[in-house]
């Protein structure tokens, strides 16, 4: 570690994640020498608080990478797929919150916890997991190393801001339309969320999945380095804020009792088991939004199969789901001394 | 089928599911030459809509039976419990809407569409069963008779009219005391409900099940009689004021391609499937609210194991999870000529 400090830039900085990823920049300490904030031109003017001051926005474009050494992106997939190369021309190590670059095998996909030592490979675009795959391999890694993973199921519950603030709005919109009995909006959406569940997260492909569940399938995968692991996701967008909730199952190599899962969990950096069911102790939303850990409770053997465990997963899809999981890259990468773009 | 008509009580009357149950027998113009409403000595008195006129609510006491031929139940287990046996002595059939009797091995546990020979054993007392299983039933057994069933994997989505008019009056205030800021109940729920999911449906048993799932799983096998059949679920409690939703996995002992389980699921009594993916038609509760039906949608096969498929369910958790399933039991009672008690 040097005392070098970083001029950061945070691309979408007026999103629901643009501005966590500058509150984390901040709550962290992150080494900045001074900070960016890029939006589209009508959010130009701006002003954005950080730490005690404020950064005024500047208008995203190829120009502003300028001087850059790190550049956080999370304005949609079009804005990284048209500007990341640029990012990374001007010298800026990008790290990527759209699924634009994840699945490019020049690519890492990083979960610190997990995979941290692929970072080293990048060459000059890092891509952040969509928010419902990240909370979901911690615990999978976790178990994997001990038991050997065989398969996995997951259902999804994930909330309105997913879909960034327009997700959030339209949620609140509805629940304030279903009070004055009007009809309850739905653009963000594909059907109205206040009062229901929506079992389809992004555009529906050939096979029957929806875009969403084929991210987490390909993306564990990648993650973990287990290209043929069975694995399937239903993704459901729930009434929810904030916080995406998860139920897991997984078919493990060896048997493993509770009490053994509970352990290794336990000790998994990042992972916080929530697991007292005598005294009603388990992970809900509420409880965590605003944290950066990922909890796990609901912990328990199959009533009938050995090897299979079943258990439920929170966390705060803004922060580890995204804005922590792209800062703690960057941390990763200043203390791997990777701050630069490799040439050639 | 004769032209006889049959006294009929509804036992909890004045709750959500008496109220749909009376509806029902209405709707359906069951054969009734008389309604009597009981329930506790609170509601005593109170006029209940029924058919053009009124029903005067009594009060439920043993003495209540007399001269009744069916008996629908719906307060509570301990109600079940104290006054099934008085109701069978009288000379009613009853169906129990409450868990106290669907594991008696004396007991019929009937959705109609799936075993509605059980029905002939009865000894006074049916079983109507959870909702959460009753909407799962119907599709499984589709699938299971065309191809086979090996395991079962369930995740719910409960709304909270599932544990009656006090779960939805909370999640609806829990919206509002959001809205002014003010602390959430939760007296029905474990946790506030409002913009939250909840993995917790009735109490923890020391397997780390809750009582709901154990439910699901101990139904699901006596109603398929299928004691041995592997099969998990994972309740969870969701702010939706009706209808329940369900993700659920099969692997199944011969493979099925999507086409082959929608060609099966649409041809089975009750069942309506709603997908066309391509359209972004799937079932949501918003939709399957006030419906007698059985939704599936969402079908299609496993992205990496043959033979393994996954679907989304919905119904009106107050209809077929229970007050219509309870009726139609009554319905088939009398096309198959058992309104009556078996002596002995």
């Amino acid at each position: 570690m040097t005392d070098r400090r970083w001029t950061v830039a945070v691309v979408g900085a007026t999103g629901a994640v643009g501005r966590e990823m500058l509150r984390m920049l901040e709550e962290r300490s992150f080494p900045v020498s001074r900070v960016r904030a890029l939006a589209s031109p009508r959010s130009v003017g701006r002003r954005l608080p950080f730490a005690g001051g404020e950064v005024e926005v500047e208008v995203l474009s190829e120009a502003a990478f300028e001087g850059v050494d790190i550049a956080l992106f999370s304005a949609g997939g079009a804005r990284s797929l048209e500007f990341a190369r640029s990012a990374v021309q001007a010298g800026a190590v990008v790290i990527d919150n759209s699924s634009a670059w994840r699945m490019d095998p020049e690519v890492p996909l990083v979960v610190p916890e997990v995979n941290e030592d692929a970072l080293d490979a990048h060459r000059g675009i890092i891509a952040n997991p969509n928010c419902s795959t990240i909370q979901m391999v911690l615990p999978l890694k976790a178990l994997g190393d001990a038991f050997g993973l065989r398969r996995v199921i997951v259902s999804t519950y994930q909330s309105a801001s997913g879909a960034g603030q327009g997700g959030i709005d339209e949620l609140f919109a509805g629940v304030e339309a279903h009070r004055s009995g009007e009809a309850l909006p739905s653009e963000v959406f594909a059907r109205p969320l206040a009062f229901d569940c929506l079992p389809q997260i992004g555009d529906f492909l050939d096979t029957g999945y929806t875009s969403e569940e084929q991210k987490m399938l390909e993306e564990t995968r990648k993650i973990l380095s287990m290209p043929e692991l069975p694995s399937s996701a239903t993704c459901v967008r729930v009434p929810v804020a904030r916080g995406h909730l998860e139920s897991v199952t997984v078919d493990l190599e060896r048997r493993a009792t509770a009490a053994e899962a509970r352990e290794v969990l336990s000790s998994f950096p990042g992972i916080v088991v929530m697991d007292r069911p005598g005294e009603m102790v388990y992970p809900v939303a509420r409880d965590c939004v605003g944290r950066t850990e990922t909890f796990v409770g609901r912990i328990r053997e199959d009533n009938a199969l050995p090897g299979t465990l079943h258990f439920w997963v929170v966390s705060d899809n803004l922060l580890k789901g995204a804005a922590w999981n792209a800062v703690q890259i960057a941390e990763s990468l200043v203390a791997r001394d990777r701050v630069s773009v490799p040439r050639g």
